[in-house]
């Protein structure tokens, strides 16, 4: 590390962000971020993916974007149109498949498209982080859509827009995560499905639909179509393999119409996305896609339930879990005098780390009480010493919950 | 494709780039892009590569930034900090470098540290269009400095930035790619990079040193050390692994001092590069960087060689080529009757594709003759027959050259 020999702080421009702290490693009960269980990486089949595809196409990688053009490898693009259509009812040529380097390329890409300063943007009241702060630097300002166990709540909805064109306010996008919702891991219904896409339709707005972790559903239960199978016209599709497979490839994909898509590629900026990952990703899934997410996602729903009956034993009626139909977080609600917030730091001295309720809402009124946990990457041990962990700063900084486990605490 | 079905001209933002047209194959001879030669590629190599990197450390994947936080795969940082020391006479350690999404995104980076709009930044005349497109998107006035076979002319930068002071003018940064020089593949000389070093303290002015091409120099050619061994206070490094080894990787490195790293860091903005990616190039590399380089440059200055003789041959006195010392490109100039911007649309029609002068200067007024020429992708004999037929059109378009080959023209 060298000391600057010239005077930078007359050189930096306006508006930096906050410096990078030092990175540390993580804490002992790391219940954030969207990471997956490292012992489900299908390392032989990657391994002999990589074989396969190097060896058939491994010259390409001289060329940029593999000389096919900036919407990425076909391969890859032709794996998830065959997915969207077996999966979520979406029929496309892969000319409307695009691969991003992650999906908050694509939240980043949909933002730069539609949203000048000012513009409202309706997001879920209950709202995966990283898509609020990424709307809020390009200047959106953010409206809560009322949520229940199914999702959005229709009604309130159009409510809400009739009040808003009253207003003389058009949202430029409903953003929804309508497959295994961020956090609280609902399905919205058929019904709601086509109830949203007339009210977008009546009010002109267009519709984002996240559907990062709609992979990621528990043995039985079906999802309905996407919303893109039922109006590809307003709709514009994100999809993840950062949940099916890993975050740290850094692969999601977008599905649009041309009309929009054309306008979205210039907006994409980096050149394309690293090609072994997507070479590598399109030969492993096109073989083995429903064996791997049979076994992941049976994996996860187990770790699932030891995290719910770690918080019931350690929380007792103190905690209120939404019931996750998929994914790899819980969504927890406690007591209204629990802010959540007054937590964190005394969480963090004994190794844990959660998501706050407000952190993970539109507004942090009703949301202090609520917290995220994250339950694929730990292992089951490190999910039942963290909650009850957990459980103990909760107790000793507000005095709830009075019982854990079978000890009633001498409040 | 489907039809919108909404009215989305409602809905773009203001500022919109232009949409992206169909992406349409090369033509057969494509002379642009820093594509690399395709047979160069070391898939075996690769293929080894990947299988032990993913079975020691593979299940790391399932995590974001593997775990690892966000300045890349540490492995590729030691292997950069390794390669920087031996050959450009760095000596950081992993913490001063960080993995990049290709090195346009440094350069996105470098911009949104240092400019605001109105600022003025250095170029040096003749320049990477990408980074000269970048700096003006943020907002940046360009001036070009001086150059000469040897790069960068020190008295006429000394005067230039005395008249700038004169002026109010600070300029923000000095862009500069020292070590072959794009497009003119020069190298600057020791005494040179010590002048230019003294002068951006004497201005209190950053260095940004684009080394992207310096891993690509011909046998027994020796460049001095990089700017940054010289004074890392002042400099800010870049490099990228698209030239020494596959541009569709998508990996580039910068190497700073933590006091500009740390700042540099949260303008990133895509969680993490590629780890597929890196793992395998840093696998790959830590044990064959020094035997490839010495190979792929054997090639590239083949057909280098192929190139300088089918220019002289077909043009005859007509080009100057500058005397490249190492790289992927040939930067030729025409007579000063010639604008090479007549001469795109009848060479597309011909099928081929080279790039225009003006696209590659701060000033189209000194650059319209000019044309850069790329020869690591297309073979040896599409390198000589392209550059026949671009002699033909340029003669067909501006009566030059005269002569081609042994066939003097009917004018």
């Amino acid at each position: 590390m060298s000391a600057t020999t010239l005077d930078y702080s007359q050189l930096y421009s306006d508006g930096q962000p906050d410096p990078a702290p030092r990175w540390a490693p993580f804490p002992k009960y790391y219940f954030v971020g969207g990471n997956n269980d490292p012992e489900q990486i299908p390392i032989e089949g990657l391994i002999e993916a990589a074989g396969s595809v190097l060896r058939r196409e491994g010259s390409k990688l001289a060329i940029y974007n593999l000389g096919l053009g900036p919407q990425g490898y076909p391969g890859l693009r032709q794996f998830v149109a065959d997915k969207a259509r077996r999966h979520r009812g979406i029929d496309v040529p892969i000319d409307d498949v695009t691969i991003l380097s992650g999906s908050g390329q694509g939240i980043d890409m949909i933002s730069k498209l539609l949203v000048n300063p000012g513009d409202t943007v309706l997001v879920e009241e209950f709202c995966y982080q990283g898509a609020m702060n990424r709307f809020r630097k390009i200047g959106a300002k953010l409206e809560g859509m009322k949520l229940d166990a199914d999702g959005i709540v229709i009604d309130a909805l159009a409510e809400q827009l009739a009040t808003l064109k009253a207003r003389g306010v058009t949202p430029k996008f409903i953003y929804t995560i309508p497959t295994i919702q961020n956090p609280t891991a609902s399905i919205l219904p058929l019904d709601r499905r086509h109830a949203l896409i007339a009210l977008a339709r009546e009010y002109n707005v267009a519709i984002f639909e996240d559907e990062c972790y709609a992979d990621l559903l528990w043995e039985g239960i079906e999802a309905p179509p996407a919303l893109y199978a039922l109006d590809p016209g307003c709709v514009i599709h994100l999809g993840s393999f950062s949940k099916s497979l890993a975050p740290a490839l850094r692969l999601g994909y977008l599905i649009s119409g041309w009309e929009n898509m054309r306008r979205l590629l210039p907006l994409k900026g980096d050149s394309g996305t690293g090609a072994l990952d997507q070479m590598i990703v399109a030969e492993y899934f096109s073989k083995h896609f429903d064996k791997h997410m049979g076994h992941l996602n049976g994996v996860l729903h187990d770790k699932l339930k030891t995290m719910v009956e770690a918080v019931e034993r350690e929380f007792g009626s103190a905690a209120e879990c939404w019931a996750p139909k998929g994914g790899i977080f819980l969504w927890i609600k406690l007591p209204a005098e629990v802010d959540v917030r007054t937590l964190i730091k005394p969480a963090a001295d004994a190794g844990i780390q959660f998501n706050a309720g407000p952190d993970w809402a539109v507004s942090p009124a009703n949301s202090s009480s609520h917290l995220r946990l994250c339950f694929a990457m730990p292992s089951k041990e490190v999910i039942r010493e963290g909650v009850a962990a957990f459980a103990k700063v909760c107790f000793e900084q507000t005095g709830i919950p009075k019982h854990s486990g079978n000890v009633r605490h001498a409040g």
